[in-house]
């Protein structure tokens, strides 16, 4: 997970300033920042353009900035096979950001508008190999995090949204506790890694039916509803 | 469609100014403005150069920059089963801009070259669901318009060029009235969508055959061909 | 392949110097510049910080800075079917750059950061037809060479890594004569041009299968292996 800081002063390395959705008048809905000088320049100024308030500052979520490939890991967890599996990983695409940032940096930079983040599509994609583990690995520890926090835990599709680090890291800034819109860049042909699992690629509906249907034949269906 | 301005004059937010043909001895083709000032000012920085001529400012088509995704999404329009079928959505890879844009700003910057806008591949992708009903919606309005007014208007497959916007609306920018060369970002593997009718995803050649021998089964060849 | 250049004094347009393994102090590993005056400018800031010493710059490896797209060709040259195949194509994602050129040209700047350019994943894509001729000439010239060069030459797998050019080339800057990383993208699904060969798409995996048991069956293991 990426660092959190909690008040302005504790910042100590680029960092994202996400702004409470209330108080979300800029349509952007966050700002990044270099360091703690840059990010109270920039608060200033947003603030003095009436953007945002300065109050609003403290209920911010302020973030370490993490710079990687983005990945959405798409998982299945199943009581009734007793094992996670990895199903598919695809990426977004957000519009506006996605028609600014293949402008030429010169023309960006005139046009000096504000892009927006709002998930549009989705592509997909493959990981490298050995960073499969890794992505099992925290996998296990959302399923176990939620089996403790709210039981009795996820049941079936989620999706961890990742940043892939030059460290060869992958940390987690997003979670999606059912089915992920990008198992649709799947739709018709499957995810591939599921193939590894039922000799060929499958959607994830199709995943879902295959627990149910067994849960049902086991007498287990306790096991996949809440 | 983006909005269209008739002369400089007109220009009110950021355009697009696309040159004519004839009258390209800029590679680029087109140059985006901020503003009718700006706008004005790099035509004439591009006249003094000698790479345009002011005088083909009038004939340039000058259209609001609208930034967003983009898209190609992929159609049939079946006479014999009389419906529009939603068969891929794929997003072209345009050379040099694609290298030109993954370097650093800096890079670019510095570099201060003049990217070129030339397709060169495809990648497959998928559109955010609800999405899809918009994309029936312009698709729909594109068959009855090119009825109207080139009966008996398109047959097959077809591909809008769009822009999902932050507004989540899709803005049709171009159109090919024939199969996009994006649908063979699915060649082999089928198109996604088409699976919804087909109960398999088909390449759109084998979507053509079977339009083909259906409408030989029913004598009604004359009217999937012209 | 790229032009390359002995000597920064003999360096006459945009070029990319790629610094020795042993001198690479510096993350990034190379640097890009404008010209003659900016290599030696940035080699000398670069030494100044004690990034890099500039005795280093005579081991570098300086070329001409290709813009373009980028693909992985995936081939496979089949001794015992006498032919090169074409396999499929995938784009290679690149951590950090990837979630840096994302961000805003303006935030690019502010950061300052250095991108690194270290694999971590693959997208499928597809390549313009009309450069499909072209991927076979460069394809076949590559086992040609490897004959010559290396003898019994390439066998399998390899891939090539392409900028496609606006000029409409494929210039060849990195080899893998293995399987490349980049066919996962096609895991479970199979290399989309693979389909032209045997009727369906079929994995790299498979592929190697397929030519061994044909070997053995015909008694000509030795054909394809070293």
């Amino acid at each position: 997970r990426p660092k959190v800081f909690r008040t302005p002063d504790d910042v100590d390395r680029p960092a994202i300033v996400k702004l409470p959705e209330a108080a979300r008048r800029v349509e952007r809905g966050f700002f990044v920042a270099k360091d703690r000088e840059d990010l109270l320049k920039k608060a200033k100024r947003l603030a003095d353009k009436g953007v945002i308030r300065l109050a609003d500052l403290s209920e911010a979520a302020i973030e370490e900035l993490v710079l990687g490939a983005h990945f959405n890991i798409n998982y299945f967890y199943s009581p009734i096979y007793g094992r996670l599996e990895l199903h598919s990983i695809d990426r977004r695409i957000q519009t506006d950001l996605d028609g600014f940032y293949r402008l030429p940096a010169r023309d960006q930079l005139e046009l000096d508008a504000e892009p927006r983040y709002i998930e549009v599509g989705h592509e997909p994609a493959t990981i490298r190999e050995s960073l499969l583990e890794r992505a099992f690995e925290i996998g296990y520890r959302f399923v176990e995090a939620a089996k403790r926090l709210e039981p009795p835990g996820v049941i079936g599709p989620f999706t961890l949204q990742v940043m892939a680090t030059p460290e060869l890291d992958l940390v987690v800034f997003d979670v999606a506790p059912r089915i992920g819109g990008g198992t649709n860049a799947y739709m018709g042909v499957g995810g591939q890694y599921s193939k590894l699992y039922w000799g060929r690629p499958i959607s994830m509906g199709r995943r879902i039916a295959i627990e149910i249907r067994r849960a049902a034949e086991e007498g287990r269906l306790g096991d996949v509803t809440t």
